[in-house]
């Protein structure tokens, strides 16, 4: 959906993740180091905190599969306009293929946790390759836009291939703690990238536009992303520490 | 041969080899788990189905140069025209090029297969180099082209050098069923999206044409080749469920 | 600051870490190999080092920081310029938030180093970012320069992402010392290039300044860049060698 | 030298190296396999080889440097022409660079093998970096050249950082016969690659120019850089056969 509530849903399901992976990892991390015999670092324990969340992941998919085609102006799983001889409704019917690939994703996580069919490392491929579809879907979304629209779009792709990268790393190196962390971080900055955009492209409160082609606003936009992967770092060290402690 | 035939036989063939590992590699890796002594599991019986699958791939890539060849309307081994004093049928000799280094790592799948003189890891780099080669000639043939003939050719390249990516990967990562089946999704998206690129730019049947300058097409078609590829994870995943179970 | 000495404040700091690491490593390598018990290659006087480097990095970005903020003609801290209603020395900043995730990583590497709650690749792995954040700053950086400017700032840029690349391979393969060395000779060659680059675009003593446009400027600096890199290996090399024998 | 000669020199340099090389490491992968003690194999033997071959290299870039400098038409030396007020024979001065890397590369050779001081590894990353900075080198080479001039070079790229990814891999997996006969092969390919450029650019005997804007040259000179890789793979797979039987 082009509006404030479009980018704010996924913003939200992003930064969920994100904080709860920025507890989960170092709970792990700390019950492995010192072999402590807590719940969560069980075999047991932890495959059930996995199926909930890939039962959580495909449930936020489902939400937004359907958010995108149900709003009063969505496209009601109509995809071609007959009258007008023209695509109906594209925007919407990306941004739910987006969130189809993360509900993949979802459903091989439990399936993954639940049975021993699949090998374990399925679940981040599989993760992977849904941030990875976002990035492409992403990469020709802005085909056509304005300068700012473009740009603002164009900086969440280090976010989301830096993100694919890392997840396709964690194959190899599964449970290395470095790699779940950047993880977490990336996953933050991109959800409250999202909130950014809304905020910038459609300022909710009726505020006025931003100047599209002012290259000032471009080059503040960019140092804007810097400072909110700033604050997820900080995020998740702050987090971090508290679990460790 | 830029119509119809010619982009649904390199589809054909890729479909078939992409379905034939999706069933290949879940065999191969339920056997080795379950140290069951399955004759596909031997170290016999699975060199033999490499040889004959080099072979096949020769074969495969023979019928494609003798057609791409000799055609009516193709070089027929001709490469320059003297009359007009330009280059002849560039786009079939282009498309032999790709068959042929397609044939090279048949060949060397036999060579490594039968004898022991050759690294076993030889047919991956083999493998990855005419996937590589094939992302080469892909990115340079589309050189002034129309926005859409351009764009659904580029988005190809995903599949080809993620492929390559992948393949080269194995040398170091043999055996990964993870890197085994991501190699078979992406071999079925290429096939089914050479069919596609087929059914677009040339419809059979006399249908109208695409508008190729129309940005709606574009962004349809850069989401159609993400279902593409979720058909393909999914045929991938059922045929890993029904060799496991 | 968009002046001689903006550059040449950034280029010191790179160029005395750079050396500093020409010398720490080989020494450290030195140790390890022949199993000396010498101060430095002992756990204890090795993570103080470690702490003295952190510190050190997180003073000079402080000094940094300060230096763009507080100069005459600096923001003083006022990001929007209420009166004329756009943003104000988006240039200051930018540096500043450069300097900021440098800071942010010599924090890091204190409280790594110091306690043992956080692992130990940590450093690495926010050094790697904050290279890479550098790399992002400068390649939005250079938006709308002219033609010398622009080439000049992204030859840099080769530094930049190697030095990001080579840091986040640190974080899987800690203490490869041809890693390490690379580092070195990437981070000299930074520092120099910073001081070229003052030279060029803001010639200090009112030389005559460069035509922009000129091609054969381009291909010089290309290749004056390359002998830079050069002159940094030799560096390395005679640090190395000294350090060895 | 930017007619014929200039680039069948580093192409003759190319190739004799990539021949060399695919006689060596199956000689060596041989000897390895068979546990032979033939001279070549052993410790003593095999490093005296290298140092040659390091001493070669050296003297190769050190002719390369002396005919680009003082052929009739070169620099002699003199870089800035202070009399028309410009950069002097930058083409020349560009070359003579990427041979002197080259240098350092078998200098970094004799030295890694003849002492114990530098970690063995040291070599390949010598040569990854000489074979890199001649491909920056050669990006901003063509800058401003004709359609097909820029192709036929950019063309050259993939073999050179092709060539460059490799060599680095064997910093890491030294002694993978996988990759030293890949890196053979794109030897021989950037060798017989620099005479077709040579043959295409500066045709001898005086035939016709080609049609720079032709896009039918551009279309088959991206094929015919297919077939050369495909020869190359069969020179290299005829030196395997021959020295493993």
């Amino acid at each position: 959906m082009a509006n404030f509530k479009g980018h704010a849903l996924p913003g939200s399901f992003f930064l969920i993740f994100g904080l709860w992976w920025s507890v989960k990892y170092p709970l792990k991390y700390a019950c492995r180091k010192h072999k402590k015999i807590c719940w969560f670092g069980s075999k047991v324990g932890f495959q059930r905190v996995e199926v909930i969340e890939g039962a959580v992941k495909a449930i936020f998919a489902l939400i937004g599969i359907l958010a995108e085609q149900f709003v009063p102006d969505g496209p009601h799983l109509k995809l071609y306009n007959h009258e007008e001889k023209q695509w109906d409704h594209l925007m919407n019917w990306q941004h739910a293929t987006m969130y189809f690939f993360y509900g993949i994703s979802g459903v091989v996580d439990i399936i993954t946790h639940t049975t021993k069919a699949v090998p374990v490392a399925m679940d981040r491929m599989m993760l992977a390759i849904a941030v990875f579809v976002e990035g492409i879907l992403y990469y020709n979304h802005v085909h056509g836009r304005q300068e700012l629209d473009l740009h603002i779009h164009l900086l969440l792709l280090f976010a989301v291939f830096g993100g694919a990268l890392c997840i396709f790393l964690e194959v190899f190196f599964r449970g290395n703690i470095i790699l779940e962390l950047f993880r977490c971080s990336l996953c933050i900055l991109q959800g409250s990238w999202f909130w950014q955009i809304g905020f910038v492209l459609y300022p909710p409160g009726g505020g006025p536009e931003w100047n599209q082609n002012d290259h000032n606003n471009i080059m503040f936009i960019t140092m804007c992303y810097c400072w909110h992967y700033a604050f997820a770092l900080l995020i998740v060290g702050v987090n971090y520490g508290v679990v460790i402690w």
